[in-house]
């Protein structure tokens, strides 16, 4: 791939959600388990800024699968709030993308989380990115 | 198919599901959304009890979708109550199957639900099903 | 409530949802039972756009729960599309609102769904509508 | 409290839960933000066998958040699996309860997590849990 293209990967992400009644359970907070939602979204939205579809990926035969993810709820979201969701992408090697990601309501963070994406075929085992998608996953920078 | 087999058909199924915190909204209830989840499990189950699953049909291409749907909400279900649903074939044409379901909570009747399904291919378009799949939706009356 | 207030009263809502991943099932296909949470958003912003938020509502007593609702799927909607939600008061009384919902994908109608809410205090019970709630759920005729 | 009671105390639940096609995603798994409600419901039943109800704790104003949580996906779940979820208290404070959990697929792992809860009030606010409900999430050892 050419320096150009590359220069212009962008490793961060941020989208703004507004929390579904349904979303939230008999205390009126976002359940925790739905919070996963978000991030699959921003993730979709980052991977748009790069130029590839997800749904265009899947097509062709390449998956990305959670391997692990963590997550801190510091503060509660409530139903109707409207949440900024910040996805950026730390670090990637062939098969693994992880990725960072917080929320905030009116400027005041309220979650924390980190996720390892795996590279799979159809099939379901790992596979290698292509050049492309690998450099758009890389924060920028590839080479490293 | 065989006299015998299609005697077994099994038109009704029952299944006892409990709620889960998670399905419930901010007011306790089950979330009106969810309610679907459940026909689809005791659907699932029907089409066992008559010797299909259907994770097997999906795999060999005949695909169910819900072309309608409709629901009576009559008395609210809460979190950790443990719901009878059942589910009843009313109607069956090679390519669409009709069901009825209520459910119920110590004995109390909660919801009316009616639904229709499309048989299709991994295309979405239409199809007929097989004799053998007709036959168990047929609530044991194939030749109607 | 005065006839300027009553004559902004709006009755049709839309709203853009994209489609998330988690929401669609193993056929790639939105989930017929997620549908409901996109009426269920499209009835929050046609509350807003009347001067009410639903949070609020609740906060002071006043529920809506779904009473009964009906939908006919009729073109699939798919992961990452993008819905325009519409929705409409076609009747109303004091203790209850009428629905009607259409979906479309680039233009195209893949929807078309109906609810009937009853207004409830926090113990569940039927309740009325205030005044002001109720002029503002009547598709901007509260006289008739 | 006596010590035959608390030497009942039960730290350990396991539970069996038949995965729905709802919950799957477009690669016919589970998906990673189903997860959390079957930890939520092994930790409801795990309250249960030491003579809680979570939802009469909650009308008695105890509530239990997620602070936070971690998973590793071993192994996909698909539609259909029968899924027999462990969760087992690891630790505990007056004001925290720290689970592990695990699933299992046809005796092979597929799932191992965590998580930490807080005990809050109605108000959200931290919150002391009483002696008794301490004493049943303490693993069996209250005064260690």
């Amino acid at each position: 791939m050419g320096d150009e293209k590359r220069s212009q990967a962008v490793g961060e992400c941020k989208i703004d959600v507004r929390v579904r009644y349904a979303e939230c359970d008999a205390m009126g907070y976002l359940h925790h388990g739905r919070y996963w939602e978000y991030f699959e979204m921003v993730r979709t939205e980052l991977l748009k800024q790069n130029g590839f579809r997800y749904r265009d990926l899947e097509a062709a035969g390449t998956f990305f699968v959670v391997y692990k993810c963590s997550c801190r709820y510091l503060r509660p979201i409530r139903y109707d709030d409207l949440v900024r969701v910040t996805a950026e992408v730390v670090r990637t090697t062939r098969t693994r993308v992880d990725h960072t990601y917080h929320m905030a309501v009116t400027g005041q963070r309220t979650t924390e989380a980190a996720s390892t994406l795996a590279c799979v075929g159809r099939d379901g085992k790992p596979t290698l990115m292509s050049d492309e998608l690998w450099s758009c996953t890389t924060n920028g920078h590839p080479d490293e």
